[in-house]
């Protein structure tokens, strides 16, 4: 769908610039509107289509998000991600609380206004970050005290910190801060994790937020099903406007990560949107959604462009290997991203193979494409009844990696 | 400009897929079309304006051919070039026959199929690479023998296998192969690069070449006034399709780069285009179109993009600079870039502070439309009449850099 630049004037601080004009970018959604719609369900699986509207539009679900890390999906701007059919991004509240910073951030008018992006944004909280990126850390009772992995100073975050900066951040959606353990935890380590998860949750729950900004709860708990249930009922005690699953893009092996979000979903209210924090794969994004999960994001579809890696239905393949050196079929045939509309396989393992950046923005377009088009087409199967036939066909195309084969085989020899 | 993506169906090997409509593309232009139309010269200078028809399409010059080495502008896209007014640009033959190598480039269908840029590509021969390069060279009568700076492996390049490349390539403007020498050479290897430079292209004008493609001749000669004025000379003997002034972006302070100029325009017959390689900044493309050059390239805008620089009317500026952390308004105030309708200084400079790849982009973005757009300028002040006042204002406004600056001292000294 051609993207139309048409100026809007007027708001401060880019007063007299152009902006975005987005299909269904509006002035902030009154507090009592901000709702999610369930609006049909599947009778094959717990798959659901729903309509979440936000302050800055309406996202429907399930839905592919971007993560624009440090206010910037990696490569790729913000005309490119309106052609691709994104309709919300994520920003890092750790990392931009350390660059740019929240006195730039807040003079721009806001993370929306600086990036240029005036659509939905959800920012995450920063839990995970603090726990895998940072060194020194001390928990203590209101949250953790870290060393920044940049320039080691030392620094907080807690609860009331980073409702504190998403406030600031003014994001549509903001996540709790939670203690997100690694897979490898004890079961001491993740009852831990997860009581201090619901007492964070709470405070989290107190604090102000912006004008018209959601709160999504985070549930953990590892594959312990006491331990999903009892961290999902108290989050849904406290009325979030969301619930995300997280502790599942940990490391664990897929068949992990499948039992988590099948533990913890029973208990969460089926009128309210439910995210997998950091998912996943094509496959995966499918058979999350078969199991009731309306919301991902994952760096995959960036990350791998840097290797020269594309998706496509039938799996991943590495368009820098030398089969696609004269190959002068775009990546995939049926694709309408802007790298299949204009560029071949040779051209684009060419560039990859010289350093061109060209090169990663194509597959990083056309990845993030093909993630967004497989969530409109989850959509449409499930609108139409068929997605039970549309689940299968896309299980019987798509070859996992070795990684993902092996892991299921091992579980099934268990 | 919006730029329409128009599908051109049934062009092998991209049959079946769009391609850019661009407005001036066509089909091959007849031989006996292909000319440069002398549109108006300016009476206050040596400025003209022109018409330049090639086999894919019409170019107005003056001109800046932005660098496309590797089969690439860097970072940026043949959408965003068009977008930006680009109406040629450059490909490398040494570069492009190492990488991906003519059997992939033929198998595309030549470089414009290749890299999709269905307008006019200048493609230079390789000397310069050769010359400046390549490691453990020897110059022998009919080319040089070198050792690929890749991988080491020898190769050869003379007037026969540069011009065999580039009509495989395709390109609509051909460059000869010529001995390109260090500024600083003696007189003796000045004289020497000249006599091989006039063998060369002599050799150079008996090739054979694509249907519909131009060759230019190289000037050489230092600021030697004897040698560029018999080097031009024999090149106009000759009767190439345009003449270009070689050897004055080798490293040389700016005075004697225009002193090179000054000394070979006056041989070059003014109903063929004149183009100057390697140059300039935009203070100095205003100067040499005043000198009477119709045609430009220059890897600046890309380059010094990547250091965050970024070129103003007023001279260049740092972007990354702690000033502009927080100055929201865009690089320039009535640039119509991509850029600066849609970003402010604030959130470039924290791009590249972070290492994002949209900051590099849109700096590339910017520069490259700021030299388009003053040669646009250019030829509009040149067509009213108005181009010396719009050159002494231009020159008044832009600071050049320290290094220009010191250099114009040292010789105002002598």
């Amino acid at each position: 769908m051609p993207f139309s630049l048409t100026p809007l004037l007027g708001k401060r601080p880019t007063e007299g610039r152009e902006q975005f004009a987005v299909e269904r970018v509006g002035t902030v959604v009154e507090p009592r509107r901000r709702m999610f719609e369930l609006l049909k369900t599947d009778t094959s699986s717990k798959a659901r289509v729903g309509r979440l509207t936000t302050a800055h539009g309406v996202v429907d679900t399930p839905v592919f998000m971007s993560v624009g890390t440090q206010g910037s999906v990696k490569a790729i701007d913000p005309r490119e991600l309106r052609e691709m059919g994104a309709q919300i991004i994520l920003g890092n509240t750790y990392h931009l609380n350390i660059r740019p910073g929240m006195d730039i951030i807040r003079a721009a008018g806001g993370l929306h206004a600086f990036i240029n992006w005036p659509a939905p944004i959800l920012t995450d909280s920063g839990g995970f970050q603090v726990f895998s990126l940072a060194t020194i850390r001390k928990i203590q009772a209101h949250g953790v005290e870290f060393r920044s992995h940049l320039d080691g100073s030392l620094l907080f975050l807690g609860p009331k910190e980073a409702m504190g900066i998403q406030r600031e951040l003014g994001s549509d959606i903001a996540m709790v801060f939670d203690d997100c353990p690694p897979h490898t935890s004890t079961p001491r380590e993740l009852r831990a994790a997860v009581e201090r998860t619901m007492r964070w949750a709470t405070e989290c729950r107190e604090q102000p937020r912006a004008p018209g900004q959601m709160a999504f709860g985070i549930a953990q708990g590892g594959t312990r099903s006491d331990l999903r249930e009892e961290c999902a009922k108290a989050l849904v005690a406290l009325e979030f406007d969301g619930y995300a699953i997280g502790g599942v893009s940990v490391g664990e092996p897929e068949p992990e990560m499948m039992r988590a979000v099948e533990m913890t979903e029973p208990f969460l209210p089926a009128n309210k949107p439910r995210y997998a924090m950091g998912l996943g794969t094509p496959a995966q994004l499918v058979e999350l959604a078969a199991r009731g999960v309306d919301m991902f994001d994952c760096v995959l579809p960036t990350r791998v462009a840097r290797n020269g890696t594309a998706f496509t239905r039938k799996g991943s393949i590495s368009i820098k290997a030398g089969a696609y050196k004269a190959d002068f079929r775009p990546i995939e045939e049926d694709c309408d991203c802007f790298a299949c509309r204009n560029f071949t396989r040779a051209y684009l393992r060419h560039l990859l193979n010289v350093g061109e950046i060209l090169g990663l923005r194509m597959l990083s377009v056309h990845n993030t494409r093909m993630f967004i088009r497989v969530m409109e087409e989850v959509r449409a199967a499930i609108t139409n009844g068929t997605f039970g036939e549309f689940r299968r066909q896309f299980a019987e195309n798509y070859v996992p990696t070795q990684k993902v084969l092996l892991a299921r085989a091992a579980v099934a020899e268990r």
